[in-house]
């Protein structure tokens, strides 16, 4: 077999076998096949499209390349979630312990943020002394022990997409939706667990700026699960507006625990809530009717904020500022950010809050960046609401002076501004399970 | 500007701007843009084609990228002659001084052989003495004193043509019409000759199987130089069998003196009139037909035999084999081959004679390999012949006993036969120029 006749076949549009593919990712994670054949065969890919077989061979090969988590120690169907990256995304903290607190087994592996996105562990790391890096025995010890675990990805997970990811970053090869979908559900297989559920993101602060390439992209992601014997479910939910009120690492890990408890921001609730319910669903909790009532149970009972306060205390984490929230450590200066008019927020450019956020100092400008894990957003006003001109619309949360005219200048240029009260968009627009797509 | 904006560009089927190709081409020279983000925009060249315009400019960059010879001080108007490679295709031997004679300058470089098909430089070193490599200067001189020269191309002419060649040879996009004009057209700009006539060959023993592919890329080529202002036809010349009777060096040599003389086979005299005619026609010598008079009498004059014997002079070689071509050297071994049934011979697979003729030690298997002058093939039947089970139908000239039996195979497997006469092909297809397209 040679790469030059596997780029030349998916270069005429024909369907490469499972050998053709398990030999482009072998050779290439040994550095035997180069990037220059690598990325003509992207390109081909990228034009000519591969069906879902192909992306399924792809992902497992590709999975397959380096470590794999092996949960088999662990009783019960492990059920992980992933979000494809959203702006004020902390459903991971409700989710996991909701589930955890319902005897689902949560063994999860999390990503740190970069670009406009926050990522679970850069948050999480928020919390003094909580630890994010284990050993497989450590972390799965605590599993075994409480039932929930939330780590940083370790060294070694599908290491062929970190270098297929980097090639097409530089070679206009990211945005397809098999390379896309092959790329998310790689790392998600390789990390082991039974059923996994997608939250895809959809709007002006995701990755997918519409709802018809959300749900492809869905469909991919449940086909290759099919493909590859894991059970999946995507659901689509709005990115159009941050979710919560908070964008930064500890205000949204407060934000998170508020909504445990129960008195946390709608939008929030009920996203977790659903996400919550389907993986209950997935782990054969029930019916979904069922599901959802253990989630409210988990949270009305205080089971689900106990489960976040037993990992956070198992991962060497003060639980003081979990138990008393204003223990958290303080940004140094925060300031009020005033509506430059009157009338309705028509709009919110989330994925530019978003940076607005990462340029106080919540994000990563950089990979090499260190956070400021106080740094953030606090709104105070989000698409749908009336404001006076004048009026507060938003808290920044920042240890440096300096950045807050930029952050501020992006923050507002990011708002629309209507006479009349916008229609608001749903929160959670469809489910897509291998049974088909469910619109909400 | 960006690589991966021209690259997403392409993707996306857009337009290249001539600023894109030329940031392109200069910053694939330069080493500044990778191989790996070359390989992309060629699939996606591949895969979304360019227009003319894009393959003038091209073209015309990849032309830019090196050295470019001024040939603007030697008088009138310089027409280059160029093959695209076939079998037997001693045409340059013939063609070149038949024009000179008419008083046209020659100053032209020629390539070696690889592959299957034989190279004009290599036939020319097959003369003792015969140099091929000159200074511009020393070129320059002797197209000055006697109006032809032929040499081996010089060393930096349109270098990103080859880092290109290279590299769209291992990640499959060789295969396209516009990249290979503009590879082709590139080097002939480089070369810097005011009109070119271009040998299209077509058929098993070429680079385009079919006419439709020899037609298409002619037009790409002529569109080509209607945007860079060089004025170029294309003829499509049959190569479904070896041009003339000979498949080597030496022996191509004397079958071109031969040709010279007036005596040579039909077929090569023929197309060797036709495209002599039509370089006259392009410096301005008179009409078609007076240009097609002004070919015959340089031959039946002998001034064309007598300007080939003035540039073997010119260029160190040795007149006495030119004059006497028994003087060659010969090849230490003969052998008969001999037809293995009787009947008409129906078809030749013109590459795999190329190959027999290789594998004798008449071309390279490798780029490194060394050529033996006196072997090759010499044929005693070709398609339309009819022949007697043994009766000797080529002769094998080699100096290696052992190459034999495998040659031998490969060329009579590439024999067809059939018991009626089969119809032969046209020898000449069609001319396309800038007027359109003339079916022979």
């Amino acid at each position: 077999m040679r790469i030059y006749d596997i780029i030349k076949n998916k270069r005429d549009g024909k369907v490469l076998s499972d050998e053709e593919i398990k030999f482009f990712i072998e050779g290439y994670t040994k550095g035997e096949i180069k990037d220059y054949q690598a990325s003509a065969l992207l390109m081909a890919i990228y034009l000519q499209g591969m069906n879902s077989k192909e992306t399924a061979a792809l992902t497992e090969y590709v999975a397959k390349s380096g470590e794999e988590v092996d949960l088999s120690g662990i009783k019960g169907i492990k059920v992980d979630k992933h979000s494809t990256g959203g702006v004020g995304d902390k459903t991971t903290f409700v989710v996991a312990p909701i589930v955890a607190a319902c005897g689902v087994p949560v063994a999860k592996m999390s990503g740190r943020g970069l670009g406009y996105t926050g990522g679970t562990v850069d948050k999480m790391e928020s919390i003094p002394n909580m630890r994010t890096s284990f050993t497989q025995e450590e972390f799965f010890k605590i599993v075994k022990d409480i039932g929930i675990s939330l780590i940083g990805q370790s060294g070694n997970l599908a290491p062929a997409d970190k270098k297929l990811y980097a090639l097409r970053d530089v070679t206009a090869t990211v945005e397809n939706m098999s390379l896309i979908a092959a790329s998310i559900m790689s790392k998600k297989i390789a990390a082991g667990s039974d059923a996994i559920v997608l939250d895809i993101k959809t709007g002006s602060g995701a990755f997918m700026k519409n709802i018809d390439d959300a749900i492809k992209l869905a469909k991919e992601m449940v086909s290759i699960g099919h493909h590859v014997g894991r059970e999946v479910i995507g659901i689509i939910t709005d990115m159009n507006i941050p979710l919560g009120f908070t964008i930064g690492n500890s205000i949204e890990v407060i934000e998170a625990i508020n909504t445990l408890k129960g008195q946390g921001p709608k939008d929030l609730t009920e996203v977790s809530k659903v996400l919550a319910t389907n993986m209950l669903y997935l782990a054969e909790k029930g019916t979904m009717e069922e599901c959802a009532k253990m989630t409210d149970e988990a949270i009305s009972s205080g089971r689900a904020f106990e489960k976040l306060v037993q990992m956070v205390k198992a991962q060497g984490g003060d639980v003081d500022v979990i138990m008393d929230t204003n223990k958290f450590e303080k940004a140094k200066i925060t300031w009020k950010v005033k509506a430059t008019k009157s009338g309705y927020i028509s709009h919110m450019d989330t994925e530019d809050c978003g940076s607005a956020s990462v340029i106080l100092g919540a994000g990563r400008e950089t990979v090499d960046s260190d956070i400021d894990f106080s740094a953030g957003i606090i709104l105070k006003a989000k698409v749908g609401d009336y404001v006076e001109e004048g009026q507060v619309i938003a808290e920044f949360l920042t240890s440096s002076e300096d950045k807050l005219k930029a952050a501020e200048n992006k923050f507002i240029n990011s708002i629309s501004w209507s006479e009349d009260k916008p229609l608001l968009k749903p929160l959670i627009y469809a489910k897509v399970s291998i049974e088909g797509i469910e619109i909400y």
